[in-house]
């Protein structure tokens, strides 16, 4: 690994109810740059499923949105194409929550065990597994991991319908609460629930620093433990 | 004050060209939590000034859209007309930057030291001094506060330009690096550049707590003096 490790944030739009939370990507985003390393921001350039009024939380029958013109108003503008990301060109991949990973970056919303995973996301996990590059996600994100990567051990917080789904998937699914973070050593996979529990904005970031602890702890090649709750 | 204040964040929309620079508001929210107070979001209920598209940097000419509904993207839904604000509810007012707040809030991008200020604002920020309750302001949004509360003294980072408009409107300007703050003990007025200055997400975070420092001392009733340069 280069000295200043390199992540790859795979943002989803721009909005929890349509899109990537935005507290949680925001949080990711400053605690990989607080903690040593760099970002750079891609998102798939496709429609979003449908677009909420987060006012009202009403689906807009009407409106339209791109989810990586979306995603661009949170990396202000500095944000690619996900069929551009090269796992080479990184040290590790992490995905923030929001509705948005289980709508647009995959179809778990709406289908649960049976979702599909966005071809450009599919290619971006299995290239960079195949890489031994370690992986993150927050919050409803790793279902695409339990998806793509069974058997893998995750955690998506302490929702049991969410929980049945991942195991369905073939993942193993542990409960943990604010702050804490599950990491899979062997699959280089480190997961982390936020606001799948009922958090505050200062645990939000607890759980993003814990998260991209653990992936970088991964990437300079050490086993971090799990950790089932905050300090 | 009670003792955990509460402070009113107004925000812009969603998204650094046409509404509320989004790092810059969820890092104000958390600055807000991690230093013991609480806060509650604002918006005007009014149409944004134009829709920017962020990955390319050009105006939307078809797309319309409302500066409380895209603003509650950052809020989670948790947001009121800024109508609703009163003073008295509140220990203090804080205005993060992005465009919104020189497109929407006011007019500044577009008529400079000639702005006006929405009236909803207006009556947010007068209702506030009129109180003897601090004000804060990150960015470009400081020069609301020079339109309406001048003399005051602010900073909006380096900019000539900008601040020969402030300095205009009766404000008085001092330049300052990363993660200064002004503070106008009189007017109970604090202010920080973050992104006016070509910053880091590390160093937005820096601003958005010394700002918030600032003011929640001010609130205490205490006199928190200028840094102009971070420690």
């Amino acid at each position: 690994m280069v000295e200043k490790p390199k992540v790859a944030v795979v943002l989803s739009g721009c909005g929890v109810y349509d899109g990537s939370e935005i507290h949680e990507a925001v949080l990711t985003l400053l605690a990989i740059e607080k903690q040593g390393a760099t970002y750079a921001c891609f998102a798939p350039n496709i429609p979003q499923a449908h677009v909420i009024n987060h006012l009202t939380g009403q689906v807009d029958t009407v409106d339209t949105r791109n989810v990586l013109t979306e995603a661009a108003r949170i990396a202000r503008g500095a944000i690619k194409d996900l069929k551009e990301y090269r796992a080479d060109d990184f040290d590790a991949l992490v995905f923030p929550g929001g509705f948005g990973a289980a709508k647009n970056l995959s179809s778990f919303a709406f289908d649960g065990a049976e979702m599909r995973v966005h071809a450009d996301v599919e290619r971006a996990v299995t290239e960079t597994k195949a890489a031994a590059k370690p992986i993150g996600a927050l919050c409803i994100a790793p279902t695409i991991l339990a998806k793509l990567l069974a058997p893998v051990e995750v955690t998506i917080g302490s929702s049991p319908d969410v929980a049945a789904a991942v195991e369905k998937m073939g993942g193993r699914h542990v409960v943990t609460g604010h702050g804490g973070v599950i990491v899979d050593a062997a699959a280089k996979v480190a997961t982390t629930p936020c606001y799948m529990l009922d958090a505050t904005i200062t645990q939000i970031d607890t759980g993003a620093n814990a998260v991209v602890a653990a992936v970088l702890a991964l990437a300079r090649g050490e086993t971090p433990g799990s950790v089932t709750e905050a300090a």
